[in-house]
């Protein structure tokens, strides 16, 4: 049993250590920080530096993949090493997987086309425009692809997974080895609840995420 | 304004992430990942790397101090190179944070004497013996000490430091751009929700969080 989870330059580092902190912890699985190649990735802020183990060509078949967003998923559009690498892995992958807008690439790779996903909330239309049929849920399932709404939505992503995968009972042994009782200050963590100055800061800088 | 979040090895990868998410989107502020040396720490799972990019001996005076947790925080009590750093560092900082048994660091500095503070729910004793008083809360603010309980807790830890710190607006334009609306899957986050099943084998393995 292998899971990968994708990094690359300028993914954001929730997307990717969110799911990461549950699937570590999958019973009998080992976990693969993937890319290109060895070594020290920068998140999208610059300031933080994750590290590849694994490069693509090492990891032909993982049963779980991981893809995080953040707005360096341009680059890994039609032709790039990444989207080869998924395109093949996904055949015989269990579950498929992303956080925020690693559903983007995952649709530009095309393994998303007529499907139901979703993404960040600001990135509606552009998985739209790649094929995918976007949802406001915060964990959307179709078949075996399983994405996620933006950043911190990943945790509840691997969690909703893994008790489908393994079953309730476990699930929840791993929600409370992390403590994940959420007790956020705001409700203000999605457009439809949040006040509209929150909605029109974060997509003035939308560039900056998606 | 500068901000360093330690990392450490063996730490436990998204108590160190979920407040760097927040936290290096804070206006004005440099976001600095500490530790003794340059380069690559493991986490707790040994399946993640993090990259220091500044020493304890770079940054003598940071504005905000975030300490993670982890089994590794063990090796960081009296005498160690991060205790004297946190010591010295503490005198002139604003904020001085922490998530998980990251408060047991904190305690063990002798910065958490007579305190209220919080921490992993396997911890409190821990965290009474190291001289601190034991609250139940998510996050506990004493002062310019704020503490956060597991793993997931240090995103609400640093989001209602966020909130104190630059306001109730900026707070909540950081929480919808994490789209952190969580949806956990079970009401088994904490000890006083879970099942018992659950209780018992995360106890089971406390010597791997603890």
């Amino acid at each position: 049993m292998k899971i990968a989870i994708v990094l690359f330059e300028h993914c954001t580092a929730l997307d990717a250590v969110g799911p990461y902190e549950v699937l570590s912890r999958w019973p009998g699985a080992t976990l693969h920080m993937v890319g290109e190649q060895r070594g020290v990735v920068r998140t999208d802020t610059e300031r933080l530096g994750l590290h590849v183990d694994t490069t693509y060509a090492e990891i032909p078949d993982p049963d779980i993949i991981m893809v995080p967003g953040g707005y360096g998923q341009r680059c890994h559009r039609g032709g790039s090493a990444l989207q080869a690498w998924l395109q093949k892995a996904d055949r015989e992958s269990t579950w498929t997987t992303s956080a925020c807008t690693g559903s983007l690439i995952l649709a530009s790779a095309g393994l998303l086309t007529g499907r139901r996903a979703t993404t960040h909330w600001l990135a509606y239309d552009d998985l739209a425009a790649l094929g995918a049929i976007p949802c406001r849920d915060r964990v959307v399932f179709d078949g075996k692809y399983v994405t996620a709404a933006g950043v911190s939505a990943g945790i509840d992503m691997a969690l909703t997974l893994a008790a489908k995968a393994l079953g309730d009972d476990m699930a929840q042994i791993m929600q409370l080895g992390l403590e994940y009782d959420p007790q956020p200050p705001f409700a203000a963590g999605g457009p439809r609840t949040a006040p509209q100055f929150a909605v029109d800061a974060v997509t003035a800088v939308r560039d900056h995420i998606v």
